[in-house]
């Protein structure tokens, strides 16, 4: 991958907050909405999500996921251009009180104060996503596959 | 579903115009961005896509996909209040000279005339997503399961 491709995606993954997160269920490979952070290197994502809701029950009996990460769309005239990264990865709860909960819950706030009231719920908790592979679209036909090493690697860009 | 609701529904998927799909492949749900249009009655969606794209090949395998449609994200404190719909549905292709095929192509360039080239190319075609039902969030902790005769009656606000 090219340096000014890697900015790119570094940028992507950093400027956006919103992700589409792939789950199985019934069948069918389900998408919805996720608010995530990023660990610094890029090694895991993680979301914050009610074990009530549909896509937590999909991860809980089957843990292989996708994180679509999706450029805003800015309505500029060719849609194709914007930039997306899809990441496949494991999927796994966090625990209250696990080593590393206070710092995730600290840097979601960060990101998301109005999650706060969240916090008190005793149906959120924290999923880690860890990626093992995906692809990169750069804009129309520039695309590249990417591992857990290329991720981390472009976190240094 | 509310009258308030069901408006904001139809005006989500009139006034975006990237989704994301979900798709099955190597025992992952995979994600990717796609540009979308839609039947007025809600009744079907299309996308144009390459058959060499990783999404297409994972269609021709497997014919269940998702098509998630999120509110673009405006920055607002809370994206959990954006507004966002998950349709699952049975995928097909659509033959070049198939009935319906040229109002398809005048729809698509209507919405997308940046995609004028992509005609030209042999590996392009526009595949069918007939709806079967899906889940819409219209804020948070305010969701819907829906079908295909929801979507339907929604199309009409």
């Amino acid at each position: 991958m090219d340096a000014q491709s890697e900015k790119v995606l570094a940028q992507l993954i950093r400027n956006t907050r919103i992700a589409s997160l792939g789950t199985w269920r019934d069948d069918y490979p389900q998408v919805s909405m996720v608010a995530y952070i990023y660990a610094e290197d890029f090694s895991a994502f993680h979301i914050f999500v009610s074990r009530l809701a549909q896509h937590t029950v999909d991860m809980e009996k089957y843990n292989r996921v996708s994180l679509h990460i999706c450029e805003t769309d800015d309505g500029r005239e060719d849609p194709q251009t914007l930039a997306r990264v899809s990441i496949r990865g494991k999927a796994e709860n966090i625990q209250i009180g696990e080593p590393g909960y206070t710092p995730l819950k600290e840097q979601y706030l960060a990101r998301f104060p109005e999650s706060e009231r969240l916090f008190s719920l005793s149906d959120f908790s924290f999923w880690r996503i860890t990626p093992r592979g995906g692809r990169y679209v750069a804009g129309f036909a520039k695309a590249f596959n990417i591992t857990a090493d290329s991720l981390v690697n472009v976190s240094s860009r």
